[in-house]
């Protein structure tokens, strides 16, 4: 007597991200209808489990496929525009005014097919997105069978997508509606960030996530700068601005959190918040690091984001993993500071929580989404291998990923993307904007 | 007429790592008797030189070949044992008792040969070594064609390689003799530290030093804790201890230099010293943040290092240039220090210079030694590309390595090792080491 199963994944290691921390070895994935349907030693699956298709990962762990945080897609076409610039100069000299002179439909479809293809390569198979043109990113993401949560973005300040916060909004709740019940997609509301909003925008926000039962996603105390200019404005540092005026929350996810002192974290942790930690984008940018030993002391959920590819300059969450372990390690004076396993867990089930899809993905369980990253440790760079979750963070990078699956479907087998378009059309496409923008 | 050369390396960019900073596009490097023999636009080069071989590198961007300022190659067996632990336990618990039951001749020919194989297929030409064994690394550098300099290692507590400080720098010494004259080794005399080298060995050092002409290779000021211990014990700070002993000067190479105050810094800038800095290493042991950017305006020569697989865990100096810039703009608060072309710089160059070989190697000039190594930077995750120095040190990572030269012979062709040894040789040797210490 055998279950009949879709696809059944035998790995030499699955790390399931789940409460005991385990790291089973010769196990297998069984998966049907898109979900995984049950974790168990290869022997047993040998009798128990017959499987349309068989995939043998001999030297690879299989873990859950990895949830971006935070990031604007589209901006891979910005990717280097700027560099070494800090935060105000970069967005006033560089990033705002090309963006004023480019960014189109045209643009964040074309931006976010590189993005989700560089993604999906690299084991992510979610993303939490914010950027204009919301319906040019949710046609790219399809393509590229993605999983994104998309940001209905708030601005008080005219794009060439959008006029002003009621224009944002009426047309990212049309992009909304549009896309509604589709499998891949979730909406958030996402106000840009305390300084580019206003309260009566930010009310709006805080009445429409309650109603529609949607995240907020949003950049928060990302620079000192933006705390001394909210207390000279408000009087109040932007965190409790926020809580005034109702946006904390659960649902609330504060990407950055940098400048954050005690009183902002027990705030932030009183109210349930998730923080969306983007380690080399506050490198990159000199905005500082943030407090993240402190803050999962104070019980935060806590996953990793790339920003956009214009302060990173990848989409990759394997430096986002080794990057967050390293940084927290040297900021506290203390080697045992988020070790591997918390890296891992904050690259997948962490920010699976954070961004609202806990109960979907982020996690290698029976019921979830088979969502899913192989890596191969196999090779010589790889040797000897004492600890597979150690190497995920320390040694291994995007180019040791052998297979994704989104939703039970190969997206990437033997490292290369499994969909009807190719690299070159990518390749042409980026350098058309390229010229384009230079010029 | 026309020049006959032995290799025409046609790239979409050159990057000399000259004065000027030049970026040259399309332009070619002539390599004749292991020696770059000229650098000049494409155009010039198809009427004035006729190659026995020509490597056309259409996307791709060459670079010297990168120069691993520190590292201890045959610990690559000891790669992840253990994580997450602070310096001294890690030193104490974990890698000194490894090291005392498993090093020996073997394990240094074995490490270092998969330590070399993972430095080469990552563009590093040379490193500085420190390690035991020396005629073993020796003998696996000159298997796997790198560049090197080996570092007479003294300690004053035995290992299974030597006895006491007398009978390391005797044996060390010896294998310097057997080695004299080869043309890809140098050797300098490594006291591994302050606080684990007694000032009568140190004074041997320098004299020794002083009299082969050899460059001093030394960890120093890497932790709190040793600067402290030393004021106990000594009355003074490590650095000033070793000026009185006499061993600053211009062919000393401080490696870490975290802990260092402005006074320390002066006296280093006043002897000439230079430094190696290993930024993932810091931050993985929770060492502290080197003030780069003060040593680079007190005027200091500042080469990147890995340091070993043990605290890393990787031999990768992509990884180490992108670090190095996004520590020092967090570090300093300020975006626009270490720019992208310093990072390189630092990675070939200044890392040259400082252990002791400026003059054979480091930059692309006619007259150095043709150690080159070029980058691709076609593929789609590298769209668009602006600057290929910020893509260099911001985008790429060690897998778009295509091509590696030592002395103008190819070591490294599409992205494979071009050596009689292949990848199943180094992962079986790994493996029978692994089954070893874990037993």
């Amino acid at each position: 007597m055998t279950e009949a199963v879709d696809l059944l994944i035998n790995a030499r290691w699955v790390v399931p991200v789940d409460d005991a921390e385990s790291v089973l070895e010769h196990h297998a994935v069984a998966v049907c209808d898109g979900r995984i349907h049950a974790v168990l030693p290869q022997h047993e699956a040998r009798t128990s489990i017959s499987a349309r298709r068989t995939v043998e990962l001999r030297d690879h762990v299989l873990i859950p496929g990895l949830v971006n945080a935070h990031t604007h897609a589209a901006m891979a076409l910005l990717r280097g525009i700027a560099d070494d610039l800090p935060l105000m100069r970069w967005l006033q000299e560089a990033i705002w005014p090309a963006e004023s002179r480019h960014v189109s439909d045209a643009f964040v479809r074309d931006g976010t097919l590189l993005a989700a293809a560089e993604m999906l390569r690299g084991g992510v198979t979610t993303c939490n997105e914010m950027y204009f043109f919301p319906d040019a990113a949710a046609q790219a993401f399809e393509r590229m069978g993605m999983r994104a949560v998309l940001g209905v973005t708030v601005i008080d300040f005219p794009t060439p997508y959008a006029a002003d916060a009621d224009d944002y909004l009426r047309k990212g709740l049309e992009a909304r509606d549009r896309w509604r019940g589709h499998p891949l997609f979730e909406f958030s509301i996402a106000p840009h960030a305390p300084y580019t909003v206003s309260d009566a925008s930010l009310e709006r926000v805080a009445s429409l996530a309650a109603e529609l039962d949607c995240t907020i996603h949003m950049h928060v105390h990302e620079t000192a700068h933006e705390v001394e200019e909210s207390l000279a404005r408000h009087g109040v540092r932007p965190l409790a601005r926020l809580a005034s005026l109702g946006l904390l929350g659960p649902g609330f996810l504060g990407v950055h959190v940098v400048h954050v002192d005690d009183h902002d974290i027990a705030l932030l942790a009183h109210h349930g918040c998730s923080i969306a930690h983007c380690p080399t984008s506050n490198m990159k940018l000199a905005s500082g690091i943030a407090p993240i030993a402190a803050m999962h002391e104070a019980g935060l959920r806590i996953g990793l984001g790339t920003d956009g590819s214009a302060s990173n300059n990848r989409l990759d969450l394997f430096e986002e993993m080794r990057q967050a372990a390293l940084l927290a390690k040297v900021a506290g004076g203390d080697a045992s500071v988020l070790p591997a396993r918390s890296a891992l867990r904050m690259a997948t089930r962490d920010a699976a929580e954070a961004i609202g899809l806990g109960g979907r993905i982020g996690t290698i369980e029976p019921g979830k989404l088979a969502d899913l990253c192989a890596v191969d440790l196999g090779g010589a760079d790889m040797q000897p291998c004492y600890d597979p979750v150690s190497h995920l963070v320390y040694v291994a990078g995007r180019q040791q990923v052998s297979h994704v699956w989104v939703g039970g479907e190969a997206r990437v087998e033997g490292g290369v993307l499994q969909l009807h378009l190719d690299n070159s059309e990518l390749i042409a496409t980026a350098s058309l904007w390229q010229t384009r923008i230079e010029s």
